[in-house]
């Protein structure tokens, strides 16, 4: 029950930090890379047999601009690859598109701009199929999400 | 092994065919519902509890204009949901935005605008995690792919 | 003669604050509540109820990115309801395509993002048509900005 | 219980058809006007007073490209004006943001960009506020879309 | 030879404060009023008249958001109408929209967002073919910009 | 008294026939230029210069995809000059930024999308300033406008 | 002296035939390539190298949606890319951004939407740097294409 | 083996020096000229038939808003121009639509918005067609980007 988290540059880690903190939270166990789909090809594709030789279940990938890497990965492997559109310009749309927009055969499960931490919950819910106490961990999680909620708003606000 | 299939409205059903197509192709089980998140909610409550209990594993969702639908069965279940942007108006950006633009902890795994086909496929690579002989299957899927490409376009095209 | 503004999370206040301004300014009775469609819908249902039971007669939603609270509120209700896009990302066209474009049948009555002001201007017009008081503050409210604004600006402006 | 319907061109009666089929359905009087905010301001203005003095409650108005129509009633009344943005050009996308963006203190209740069926639906919704009968039939009318919607689609679909 | 430059709040000065900048050194006579469509469309009318009588020519309008105030003023005068899209959401493109797709027979001649120094610029041409004195000093602008853009980048810049 | 039409290619001419109609209308002398700002950029210059010894008063401009013409004929004369976005690609949006979003100093007159007619309006409304026959005709012309406007529709619309 | 145009299926043919065209118009030998970087990546590396070795010196890649082909052959070659972006959804924006909003070191050059003949055009321009004959050519191509624009538009139109 | 970098203003120096910066790492010999194809159009003839004098083989051109500097230079030489697209309103979408969306016969070779950088990356694949020297030290650039990125990569991330 492993997840692989993938993005193309160290400046991407504050936006990515949200799967780890998901991931911690369900503990499920990851491990996270820096990888470039056009300036280290061979290292992503030696990488990425790697990871699927060592168990890895779900691939999750960051990338901004045109972002190819999400892409680029689900065409080497079949584990399902989710990808995050991170912001750079044009508000992240051009992130979205070459993200969402991928062509028949080859899908990517995008997400929000920047929501790297639903990444990470759609991975656990992906695991989730498999392993059991990860159903039940999501099942308490939304309770308690909701019993909070209801908790820390319960006094109502003011406007 | 089952998937469901769920949209708003008889008339998504052109868009949807390729969904069905595509687990057909897997040998994978699955149903289609013609239900709404905003004209019957308590139906598509009942609806969910029952795939739920009769075992389906991951929830396809097509809706268009401010869709919806994927978000409000992604909160009503921790199965993995996967959202199909259908093209009604201002190019299907309506739908795009309203399904991939999840809040925290509730994430809809979008493809791209009228991609059923890949959400489906999408679909199967989640099932695959847990079922290997689909996992057999999309290899074999990707190498036929492959196989049929090449053989499709090695006479060259003429410009 | 009371209106509910619910919002998604206490982080929506300061957009929202302009709603409980403009209703104190008509001295119509109003409530805030935070409630969210994906997180509590169970509660949000249970609240609707008490409200409609207690004699609220229009409700404003603010949300933001798939923002669709304001229309899982519609859906749940004859009231009126009005929705707030609320600016998170993308300039804010994600809450206001997903609150704006809602399908046949279930409508929200959409004003401009952020402008949460707005909303409670609209809902003292709807109630003005019950209440006659109302309309006679609502006349008086345009007279006196016509006359606030001449006089603001009588003196001129330099350039 | 009066509505008026506005809008600037015999061109757009096919879009704003869907207003008038809604009011019917409700059995809400209503009359349809073509006027234009800048060819015929005047005019506008006495069929406004007009409309006011015969005791119409709401205000339906329609337009297309820099749609200002909308907004230049809802200057001159503080009935509640509900806008439907008409598509005529950039995907209906300069109707919307002519129509929803309202400065402070003048709002127009946007719906969907075409949707003059949801803007009827929310003026039988506002209208219910005062007259009970018509809350009877809103709820009647969910009710019934809700048996229709299952009835029709209780056989299911084949994909 | 006469421009009013008007706008809908004393916010707007910093933005329009390029038109009386340009205004100055073409030493072209102008005067600026702060007046709404929507909030005092009668003063509106009347400040309008009172221009017409006293020989304006060109009249300088911005607005932001549903920017209808361009349009509104050009439907109420036969003199050239100049429009200043204000950026304030939707990085300006729903004042864009607002003011330049004035519907047929009423135009408005809009120039960049923000940019109302060219708003006084195409006014200066637009006098220029009445007054040739100002087409000699545009002639000279001209020829000065060119000067002086040649001579503060004659030695270069380095990169 | 003589306006110019300048745009591309003779497949512009259905969009820029409004432009003709309206000058006819008004009785304005003008005539129609196939011309490229890249194509033939000294067969333009040299054009215009020409039009400038003839008299011409007012530039139209109608331009698609990247719009430059509008733009380098403004950079060439001090005329006004009127830009018409036309719709070739993206809904016209590229053609729209190219015209309007000059530089300071060189403005471009912008109308709406493919919306010759109003181009030509405003070149007679810039015209009126110093030809008073002008200012007659348009006052005529409004006056005609509302009348016919209110005639064709005084017996109401059913919908 | 060799070009090679690459795209992702036979479907292109008709958008792609504009860069075959303008080759052939110069003379330059070309050929035409379908290749998908998702589908058959080590056919399209393997195809790249053959490429190198036989001398050829710009490539053109044509691609719609999430357009990833162009990008990836920019990351396997140092040969200067040239992208078409090809309309598929949203008017050819997914495709745009996908290809121009390449990250730091690996460029494509970008022309524009469904513009294959530019892209060649641009080819040859490249080529011509090393080939003076090419130089020649299009110097003499310029110079035809002017003469051919004035002859063709020199009776004028009628608007 | 010069290139030659152009832009409007003085202010654009900071995103063009990235140009620059490229240049260097790659010792090719440039120079950077400020011109304006709106304001300064003679000069700018000028000093592009001096820089092909002079041997310059290739251009790079920023520009911001409406960009009409690369396709105004594109339309007076064959050399290849490489079009900047520098953000300065509407997220950059302005520059990029003017500068990437070229007629037929006058291609402009866009990059990414503010993406200097590739364009001088693009100028050496352009150049090292012809100089093989250039080509050696692409393949050696390539080379240590890589081994840099994983070197600098290969303690893995923490998130």
């Amino acid at each position: 029950m492993k997840v692989a988290i993938i993005f193309g540059s160290k400046s991407d880690v504050d936006v990515m930090r949200g799967a780890g903190k998901c991931l911690k939270e369900f503990n499920v166990e990851y491990s996270a890379h820096v990888l470039s789909a056009h300036r280290v090809p061979e290292k992503l594709e030696e990488v990425l047999k790697e990871l699927e030789a060592q168990g890895y279940e779900v691939i999750i990938a960051g990338a901004g601009l045109a972002a190819h890497l999400p892409g680029v990965i689900a065409s080497k492997t079949v584990l399902p690859v989710i990808g995050v559109p991170i912001k750079a310009a044009i508000g992240g749309l051009d992130s979205l598109y070459s993200i969402v927009q991928m062509p028949k055969s080859i899908p990517v499960a995008t997400v929000g701009i920047n929501n790297s931490y639903n990444a990470a919950m759609l991975a656990v819910e992906i695991l989730s199929i498999k392993y059991p106490e990860l159903k039940e961990k999501l099942l308490n999680y939304r309770k308690t999400m909701k019993e909070n909620f209801i908790r820390e708003n319960q006094e109502g606000v003011e406007l």
